[in-house]
């Protein structure tokens, strides 16, 4: 059956310096014959692929730009269709006025994400590779490029794939020796089976166990910085900021509010709450109130509490400890610097498991804290090795029903049920794994996923 | 000499389907294959110009992205250096990452426009040309697409080296004359001369006129519509904006300033500056006291004057008519629809010579309008057709330069000034319409030109 030709603008419409047209179907280099001249006088159909080509875009008599035409034909192409790239000049107008040129030629405009899915329902690529595409593109720092380049490697694709196929052939060991009970031996299988399904179990709650660490790591650690007026709140910041391993992101987009200042230290990204109230050496609690406060914290992975060791604590400091009861923290003895008057067993008295000595002033400190910080979120094993981490919400879901179905099978293993009922939670688990490289998703999940990609993607 | 070799990201640092990180130099093959591993394992060195292959972009042993490599070899490439281009996916941390990767393999962060800077350096392209690449950039309509299109394709660069060369063969017939007046006979050269001038000053006032339209094609018509309260000026807004051949403009960074709503329609660009006081049914008058208003005017390149022929005109319209009195106007006689009250002839007594019949409410008398609004300011000439147009102030001020030169050869011609010092003003003429094609400009003028380049072109 032959395919509509789709066609999108795939680089952002602002001016620049090279814009791209992409097109992707049946038609491609039809259309392309239509709406490109080559120097060369070659016709597109003919050349090779994977070749490139100078020229200039006509939509029909008139010439609209000079640009060169990139050729990659099918299978081996990002949606396994014929695709055509065109090269233009990146100015708005430019762009669209090709775009429309490919359209009256044939091409029917792409809806968002609408080459990836083709890429997905051609099968050169799984559900779980086709949404690394868009991670990739959103990464913030290096953990989540990372993350989702080994994503769109398929590596937790064959990962999956290997654990279903597990699970379907106990599935069909039992199915078949239900009807063919004088070939297959059912004896002894339920233990087999548990055996079996513990050590996928155990796979599945690692995912799951360190998919708030990958999220986390890909997202960054919501921190907020609380203390006395003067304990040192400005400097600590100041010194996080002005640090020189520290890459203070500069990227529009990538706080995720006009409130974070996002820093990467030692490759863990910090997104600092950086309220008005933080930065300036006023109280947080009394310029914002225990409320607004409150909810600050609320959605805080990481507070540093910033203690004057200079000073003895006061009843502000049992405020503060009390606000940020039941959340993890370091507390930060600063101006170690000068004669202290607080120790660190007054901090451990009062309840506080995880403290730094620093000194804003001289700068010391940091890297206690940095570790501090690794072991109290990765286990001190942010080192950018070849875990597979879970970061898609969607697939965590996924995982954590699969482990659910597959309890229920240990369930009826330990009662000593018949065996048919373990095959209906089996296939509850496999389906549920399905969801995450798109072997079972319906086709609304599918459009849903895809329509929040880029346009041209 | 080994020129050192340039990487810039060339598309926008905004999240989107696709980035390009582009390289050039003589190193930019070296560099590639330091940063990219081809998925046929094939050097970078030894394909093919003009062929694009598949692979991973590393820094070192990490990798970066799934990327398409683009190999167009000198001295046929932009900047007719070796020029590679890495097609990765188009998010913000992925292009700044293997821009880093090119930047530690050997390769310079360019400066803006400093690949187009190369073309012209290296003489593939003149100076006219590389400022179109700029101006096809930032086209806002047809004309100015069209127009760029053509500036980059040579035909000013073209037309200005011939009429150079006929002045320098002037030059060096008076220089030989005087040198060697045996062969060379310089007796009724003067005549002949002037005849030449008269000719080359014809060709250059022509571009001069038509700079304006060039101007105004290319960036628009500034439009203000003026009128009593309730005289249909947001109607007549509406209707234009409604329309269903005008374009409006959603193209951000189109407009100069929010006070515009740009359309275009028939080719030609209305800026229509949009005021609360325009938009709304009060007197702009008295809205914005005289002052401001006329400082509105002041910008308009065209005044568009609603007058409601259904009541007779006031005292309101004489102040309107003194407001505007000097400013290219069309009178729009509205709700011709009802009985008229106003008369055109009524219009034609207070001075208006460009009267137009509409009616908003039935949306009538927009082709008159617009043929109207095509002869005041193209002489109805806006078909797009080959003329040349130049757009550019920096050209404009050449030409205008070159003229004066050329008037003072006439000038020592007319007074029977001897031969040598034709030869001073043709040689000043000759220089100045060089500075067009960025024949004898200074450094300093060509970094400025490329400085307002965009990163990457």
């Amino acid at each position: 059956m032959k395919t509509d030709t789709i066609a999108a603008i795939a680089t952002p419409m602002t001016n620049s310096s090279i814009g791209i047209i992409r097109i992707s179907g049946d038609d491609s280099l039809e259309i392309i014959e239509k709406v490109f001249k080559a120097k060369k006088k070659k016709s597109m159909k003919e050349v090779p692929s994977y070749t490139a080509h100078y020229g200039y875009a006509y939509d029909g008599d008139k010439m609209l730009d000079e640009c060169i035409v990139l050729v990659m034909k099918g299978p081996h192409s990002y949606t396994t269709e014929d695709v055509v790239e065109i090269n233009c000049h990146g100015g708005t107008m430019v762009m669209k006025k090709i775009l429309e040129a490919v359209v009256k030629a044939g091409a029917r405009p792409a809806e968002p994400g609408e080459f990836t899915k083709r890429a997905f329902l051609n099968g050169r690529i799984d559900l779980s590779e086709a949404e690394a595409v868009m991670d990739l593109i959103h990464s913030k720092n290096e953990f989540a490029l990372k993350s989702s380049l080994k994503q769109l490697q398929g590596v937790l694709g064959d990962k999956i794939v290997s654990i279903r196929k597990k699970i379907i052939h106990s599935v069909a060991f039992i199915e078949s020796a239900l009807d063919d009970p004088e070939h297959y031996s059912i004896d002894g299988f339920a233990d087999e089976l548990k055996e079996q399904i513990l050590e996928i179990m155990k796979e599945l709650k690692y995912f799951l166990d360190h998919a708030d660490n990958g999220r986390i790591l890909k997202e960054g650690i919501q921190t907020v910085i609380v203390g006395k007026p003067n304990a040192g709140k400005s400097s600590l910041l100041n010194m996080l900021l002005g640090e020189d391993r520290a890459i203070v992101t500069d990227i529009a987009g990538t706080t995720r509010d006009a409130l974070e200042e996002s820093i990467q230290i030692n490759g863990i990204t910090l997104n600092i709450i950086d309220t008005a109230g933080i930065r300036e050496t006023d109280d947080l609690v009394e310029r914002m109130g225990v409320d607004r406060a409150k909810k600050l914290l609320k959605r805080a992975d990481l507070i540093l509490y910033v203690v004057d060791t200079s000073v003895p604590l006061t009843s502000e400091d049992t405020q503060i400890s009390v606000l940020i009861h039941g959340k993890q923290t370091i507390a930060l003895m600063n101006k170690s610097d000068l004669e202290p008057v607080v120790k660190a067993q007054d901090l451990k008295d009062k309840g506080f498991e995880n403290i730094v000595e620093i000194s804003a002033k001289e700068k010391k400190g940091l890297d206690a804290l940095y570790d501090k910080i690794n072991t109290m979120f990765f286990r001190g094993e942010v080192t950018f090795n070849d875990e597979i981490y879970i970061t898609n919400v969607r697939h965590k879901n996924a995982v954590s029903n699969a482990l659910d179905s597959l309890n229920l099978v240990l369930n009826s293993i330990e009662k000593g049920m018949p065996e048919d009922f373990f095959s209906i939670d089996l296939l509850d688990a496999y389906e549920q794994l399905g969801f995450i490289i798109g072997e079972s998703v319906s086709e609304d999940l599918v459009n849903e996923i895809f329509s929040e990609f880029c346009m041209g993607k």
